[in-house]
């Protein structure tokens, strides 16, 4: 039996995803943001949800660029204090121990530190209500040597992603494989 | 040291969307979104990313309506299923052991097995490339009792939701909690 709770914005799973980019200032920023997810494939672009007035917002428009840096777990402690001031009011890289590189492919820099990035140039935007929904194209992934597989893809267990809860408002880390894609629904087709 | 793998569409965590709309004929259809998330807060909404000419997406645009439904890890195999083929050929439900109702909030259907599901009319959707970006207002979520919290919101862990891999092509579960959001950056913020 099923329980209605109305009108709400929760799901799962709902990413971690560290925004990066530059200030008029030159100044590297990060921003944590949870709504969002990949939307294209050809071309490959992902879908990022800001509120207006936010800092980032202002910088992507500003250098048609951003990344997406995905945390592994040893970092929730950083990527959560990126959601928890604007950039307006603080430096926020004077304030945790990571490493900042600019982007080789984009007006926007990289968290080092963390195992995955996302390098985007601005293609488009969409509003919805408080939100603006604002589209890059992937130009490049990055990923650290060691959280490869065999076939140079990123491999999820090594990079340890952070899982957002917005019902609770924690963090998970990502579990164990159940099955594979593309496969394990192949028993039905046959029937 | 990091490894430029150049454009792609991956990203961690992919969510496992199944998303549930009547056809013309009035069957009860479910396929599998991998592209999507959460894109906005007041109003609620989900954004889903299909295909052009995918079934789903006339079914919505005839409707103005779909559901997000939720597998739990156990539903992995039909999760999969609803991915593999396109309902203008099959009636999924027809192949798949699930109870299908309607929604009482909108004009779709409701996989009743699963624990979570998002009640969504359409608002808005926005092309890129060979994609669609569907917006719904999610007007009402909907939880099996046995998997909310004590504040009757959506537990995770009894939900057992689905991650998508889309670099492995396998389905993973969501394990530990390792911080409270909101609360494991204060440290930084107190610098």
């Amino acid at each position: 039996m099923k329980k209605n709770l109305g009108a709400g914005a929760v799901a799962f799973p709902t990413p971690v995803y560290i925004v990066g980019t530059y200030g008029k200032d030159g100044e590297a920023n990060a921003m944590n943001v949870a709504w969002g997810g990949l939307c294209s494939s050809e071309p490959p672009c992902v879908m990022i949800a800001l509120r207006k007035g936010r800092y980032t917002y202002d910088n992507i428009k500003e250098r048609r660029a951003f990344t997406v840096n995905i945390p592994s777990a040893q970092y929730a402690k950083e990527a959560d204090f990126f959601g928890l001031i604007s950039g307006k009011k603080t430096r926020k890289f004077d304030a945790v121990n990571l490493t900042v590189k600019k982007s080789e492919t984009v007006d926007a820099p990289i968290i080092d530190d963390f195992p995955f990035v996302l390098e985007c140039r601005y293609v488009k935007e969409m509003e919805i209500g408080e939100h603006i929904m604002v589209v890059g194209e992937i130009l490049n992934m990055a990923v650290e040597e060691n959280c490869l597989t065999s076939k140079n893809t990123p491999e999820i267990n090594k990079i340890d992603p952070l899982i957002f809860d917005p019902a609770e408002s924690t963090y998970h880390k990502v579990g164990n494989e159940v099955e594979k894609a593309f496969s394990a629904g192949l028993a039905y087709l046959q029937k």
